[in-house]
């Protein structure tokens, strides 16, 4: 996709000033008919689109990065908000947080708040109901605006933009074989509802590890909590249905209540079943027993989300050059505590 | 304190149009002199002051609240501002958060940024830096430029604005005297450095409690964590250094932590040492033994923080009729889990 057309590229392109272009775009008496007509079909030409506040505003660089969230009470998104905002005030950005609370519609009216002359570019993850919905028109209307976008953690395959993920699938496998090396045999999954991208890529993982490691897949033993609510009642209910000795999990708050819930039907952790969860929060270490966890480094996904972007910004590119966009892929680590036990 | 004047209040009062005042002020040539100096006269004496682009945007309602915590890492933080979100949504609002980190300087440029057109008023609580420096002027310079603000939890007594705040005096008494009641003798309160005022009434609530019910008040028994760093050490240093059979933590975290360094040394909680903290996270629930502990509403006061905003923005108070503010309360009250004992 290449930027949207400024005034100042028309004018430098036509070898005119910039108030020609502006009062040729707006019929003014004050320009010759030969000098409107020229100016007018250039500007069609190359589908230049006057937006009102937010692009003369957007002229005078704001140095304010708007970030948009799913979720606040959540440490993952607040760990990588911390890393955009260390990057950001080193290089004189301000950071401003909108939260979808994992609605579509919230979503759309905060990047129209934010884009409205507020701030020069876009880190967001989208909420579980944009995925859902599958429509990302607002993501691609920030961009023909001119706003650089870039994408954290929960991407959109379809949308062309800077990206930072972790290598989900990988990690999941990992944490996989782990449970299989302390010889463990039926390991379960629990997860969210798979129109998030990222809980796909680690049931993925999951299951690859079983497969090729010769250990039983069994479809039944994927648990998918729903969206809002009910989960403890969901875990107590999966445990009275399946049996399994270990149990990966895609976030730590589900961790900590699987292992809750096995206490109190009078499993032990780990001898009886061995879990590991995804974020290495205050949970996973404060926890009885403690979380063997993956640590998704957010801080660091955020460093190099606001990096990606102030990069964008700072560096313009020339009328007619193709954008480029990259993916940066941030390395996860299993961090081994009490609710897992030695390799056999 | 008195609502600004503005330009539209000035046209009303001397009977003129917006646009003759406006000129005016400017000096303008086409505006009779003694029309120029009744209204710059007039505007002198009820101390206007032209406040470019925040003013004139402001005139045009953003329908945006602005939010500043200082930390996004923080339960309670991030439950007030769902409670802004809820009710400010339901309204027809939208909220925009910017994050203090506890520091001065960011606080200042924050608000700044969100005055510059972004927002219609100001929801906050002061960051550990601006109550340790004293220095509220950028709260006094939102006010003065017609923005209403409302303080919670961590609010400035020298304010004069709208105010949440919870019973934390009358909560913190009525904690320590649940340790008195299950037969504690030697009750510690670990707190962060006192320059938070909330810090401040929880220790005033502890040591009326012991001195009234006739326990003994050793201030030696009152850990002072430092604002950054080294908690966990500082606590096993005071486990070491001085007897206590019960411990009111002004977090949870610092309650989990307790928690974790009594069971180390192979203290038994409740049994050997009784725990209370403040917040009612995740923590609380999941943390062994789980915690007994003080809910601050924080969703109720984040509610009742939009609701105080969203009348003030809604009602415009009339020329020089003076602004009257109010101070709500929120009670916080005591969960009972497994971290302390029975009623003796």
């Amino acid at each position: 996709m290449k930027r949207k057309i400024t005034l100042k590229q028309i004018a430098r392109e036509l070898e005119v000033s910039i108030s020609t272009v502006s009062k040729a775009l707006k019929d003014s008496d004050e320009i010759s008919k030969d000098t409107k007509q020229k100016i007018q079909a250039f500007a069609k030409l190359y589908n230049y689109r006057p937006n009102n506040i937010a692009l003369s505003l957007k002229n005078r660089r704001t140095k304010n990065i708007g970030v948009v969230i799913p979720d606040i009470v959540h440490h993952f998104f607040t760990t990588v908000f911390r890393g955009i905002e260390k990057y950001a005030n080193e290089r004189g950005y301000n950071v401003i947080v909108c939260v979808s609370d994992e609605s579509y519609d919230k979503e759309v009216v905060n990047m129209e708040l934010l884009a409205n002359g507020s701030i020069d570019g876009f880190i967001m993850s989208v909420s579980a109901e944009t995925q859902q919905k599958n429509d990302f028109h607002h993501l691609r209307e920030v961009m023909d605006q001119g706003f650089p976008l870039v994408l954290f953690d929960r991407v959109i395959d379809e949308i062309e933009c800077d990206k930072v993920v972790m290598n989900d699938e990988e990690i999941a496998y990992e944490a996989t074989c782990k449970f299989l090396e302390e010889g463990k045999k039926k390991v379960a999954l629990v997860t969210t509802e798979s129109y998030f991208n990222v809980s796909e890529k680690r049931a993925e993982g999951y299951r690859r590890a079983l497969v090729e490691q010769g250990a039983d897949y069994d479809p039944k033993l994927t648990l998918v909590v729903p969206f809002r609510g009910g989960e403890e009642s969901c875990i107590d209910a999966f445990f009275e249905e399946e049996e399994f000795d270990a149990v990966l999990c895609v976030n730590e708050v589900f961790a900590v209540q699987v292992m809750g819930i096995a206490q109190e039907k009078g499993y032990r952790v780990p001898e009886d079943i061995s879990v590991i969860g995804f974020t290495n929060g205050l949970l996973s270490r404060y926890s009885s027993p403690t979380l063997t966890t993956i640590a998704q480094h957010g801080e660091r996904m955020g460093e190099v989300a606001a990096e990606m972007l102030i990069e964008k910004l700072e560096n313009e590119i020339g009328f007619e050059e193709e954008e480029t966009y990259r993916t940066e892929i941030i390395e996860a680590t299993l961090i081994e505590r009490n609710s897992t036990g030695k390799k056999k």
